[in-house]
């Protein structure tokens, strides 16, 4: 296939709701009230952890039988651990983002535990989301004044 | 504040549509259809480039006041380079992930260019997303068999 562009784009609708679009699609995302936001949807960081379960969850489902793997259920629970005080400049020693991200699959699949085991081994070195967070790419930032 | 547990769950509805949750929030993840998908809604990569835009966009528009920009608009355009064939594995050289993001910030405010391209900067190293990218957080896997 060669080199693809994948884009989304970004734009506050009211306080810190954020309407957010790819391709014909769109979704919103807010904060909650306890971090200053009218709480209209998931916020930023759930949305990373649930991108990320969803391209596993894909992956999985994808490739299964060219793993051998004969699956019939998958669901799988992200937890990320954050300091909300690094971000909001009251601690500088806290890390702005995620320190900790947990996955936990739940596999139900008519093969044996060490089968499945190698099955998540490969899930995680082929999810697309997961390389972007373990093998940073390269950043470009634009500015453009209106 | 200290540090808080932000949590996620995914799992799939129809082939390769996947159901996300998040607190009371629900978004749909899909691929299109030349990826092997439903086409239900934006795709992973998509979704992560939208969260980190959206987790930008919140920065600026919480922090704009303390950092003396009037902000009177802001819109976020992102893009991603990612080669399929990487995770499709016809091409084991082709990174798995995202090889490139870049960020544009389109900003309106009566400030200076200099003004709000130092306002950028602050937005880039605050960004919790942004970081978790950036800085990658520790990572822990747990597989159970059901």
């Amino acid at each position: 296939m060669g080199q693809m562009v994948f884009k989304a784009a970004t734009k506050p609708q009211d306080g810190l709701t954020i309407e957010c679009g790819a391709r014909n699609f769109k979704i919103i995302l807010d904060e909650p009230e306890s971090l200053g936001g009218n709480d209209k949807g998931m916020n930023p960081v759930e949305c990373l952890l649930a991108a990320l379960g969803a391209c596993k969850c894909i992956v999985a489902k994808a490739f299964a039988q060219k793993n051998k793997i004969n699956l019939q259920d998958i669901r799988i629970e992200l937890e990320g651990i954050l300091d909300p005080d690094g971000f909001l400049g009251k601690n500088k020693d806290a890390k702005i983002g995620f320190s900790k991200i947990t996955t936990r699959f739940y596999i139900k699949a008519d093969n044996t535990k060490d089968e499945i085991e190698k099955f998540v081994d490969f899930i995680e070195k082929h999810c697309p989301v997961h390389d972007t967070l373990e093998n940073k790419p390269a950043f470009s930032t634009e500015v453009y004044s209106e």
